[in-house]
């Protein structure tokens, strides 16, 4: 990185720079694991002194924790973003377990195996990693109870249909790193099948949707003037960005202490120091 | 450890001194975590050389392989041991269940997320993993087929069914370092009840049994001449040592490479190397 310090800096507000540490730290959470989110190695990438990463985190391990955030509120905003005029609950779910495959999904995947594990010995982690469980329980609990209010879902318990469906997904994500083998349909739709089975749905109704198509819905909601054109049109749309803000369930339902990781702009930061002598440098 | 070199060494077969190594090596990925499981860790607990611990395990990674291996081994024939005359399939599921819960389960919970992270970094514990994986739905695939067989169980299919309960418990282990509730009993009872609707059988059915107790048997396989009581008895029978050699499932069902690593003494294993010079010092 010797050939970088005699760059003309550019001095960033403190927002930025913050945002622009999470992110690289996010990243390589994601592609290396946890343990190579480190000062340095952050420093290196963003070809900075370490001191400047350590001004906005002194403790090593809270960047850990912020990185494993990030990552883990960008997937929960892809994967559960906020509904659409027209999109009844039960598409919005069927459409966030069709997304829990993939490779995306897998690296995501390993990283909570990661932050998991590593939790046992960080508490700085394992306060986030408890964090992101009760912002999933959040989102997807403001979910069914929406699905509850059109009529659509018929639970015994609303928390209890959502942690049910998080534990088969916990399950078959367990694998990420291990897993050898395509599951037949009746382990990989287990997912779908628990959330029928706790939501009083008729079986098939969560399968995979069609790119274009729109699931069954029973007991659709008086969506009196949408035209069904319009609910094909929304199923169809591709993915919400994980910048998504923020989805239905932040800050209400279940305790949920959403995605404090997401926002690094709202936070208060620490002034950026001066940058290093050589930013002076022709 | 200094004061031990003095110590006059008994010169042990190499059987013995790869177990006590291997479980010594076991002990410690319990307690401590895989990545504790060093050459000269291990060493120092034995109170010998690094070297001697790696003429039995010239690569470590082996050994950490190994270390793992033998805990879920363990583990496995704690949980599913072979069965004993009267007791049907049902009630050996029933008490299974019942022990997938307390704080050795969590702890081997804990191993496992520790193992499955380490596995994207590490092929021969990844090996090991998948082979453990392997071992479990071999296990508990032989258990449910005595249970089809003697006319108990109705599953659509063994192995789906197996692994449909497997993974509703790999889901409830996956929060061994950071769960902070008791879980209400619609979902510690999730694998129960997975079991029950993949085997067929009326909810309920795989309750925890009371100690002395045992569950509603539907469909009761021919036991003719077994008096009540001898299920009694048998229900009531402490929980087999973890040094049971092998269940039901070792070496059939859905390709186990069974518990490779139970079996130390069964190996072809190099002499011990001469002890060091001072083993012979007054």
């Amino acid at each position: 990185m010797s050939s970088s310090v005699s760059r003309k800096r550019i001095r960033k507000d403190p927002a930025t720079r913050r945002a622009e540490i999470v992110g690289t730290a996010a990243a390589i959470a994601l592609a290396e694991g946890l343990e190579c989110v480190t000062l340095r190695r952050i420093a290196e990438e963003l070809e900075v002194r370490p001191g400047l990463i350590s001004h906005y985190f002194p403790a090593a391990d809270d960047l850990v924790a912020e990185a494993f955030g990030s990552a883990a509120t960008g997937e929960l905003d892809a994967l559960v973003p906020a509904g659409r005029p027209g999109e009844t609950p039960t598409l919005r779910l069927a459409r966030f377990l069709a997304r829990t495959t993939g490779d995306a999904y897998d690296t995501m995947s390993r990283l909570w195996i990661n932050a998991r594990h590593l939790s046992r010995y960080r508490p700085e982690l394992r306060e986030r990693v408890v964090g992101q469980e009760a912002a999933w329980r959040g989102r997807l609990g403001a979910l069914v109870q929406e699905g509850v209010d059109a009529g659509e879902f018929r639970p015994a318990d609303v928390s209890v249909a959502v942690v049910q469906i998080l534990v088969v997904l916990d399950g078959l994500g367990a694998h990420a790193n291990t897993g050898t083998a395509e599951h037949p349909a009746a382990v990989s739709g287990m997912a779908a099948a628990t959330a029928e089975n706790a939501l009083g749905l008729p079986a098939g109704t969560l399968a995979a949707p069609a790119e274009g198509a729109v699931p069954a819905v029973r007991n659709a909601p008086d969506e009196g003037s949408a035209p069904a054109s319009a609910r094909t049109t929304a199923a169809a749309a591709a993915p919400a960005a994980a910048t998504v803000a923020s989805g239905p369930g932040s800050g209400s339902g279940h305790g949920p202490r959403s995605a404090s990781g997401a926002a690094p702009a709202a936070r208060t930061e620490p002034s950026e120091p001066p940058e290093p002598s050589e930013s002076s440098a022709p």
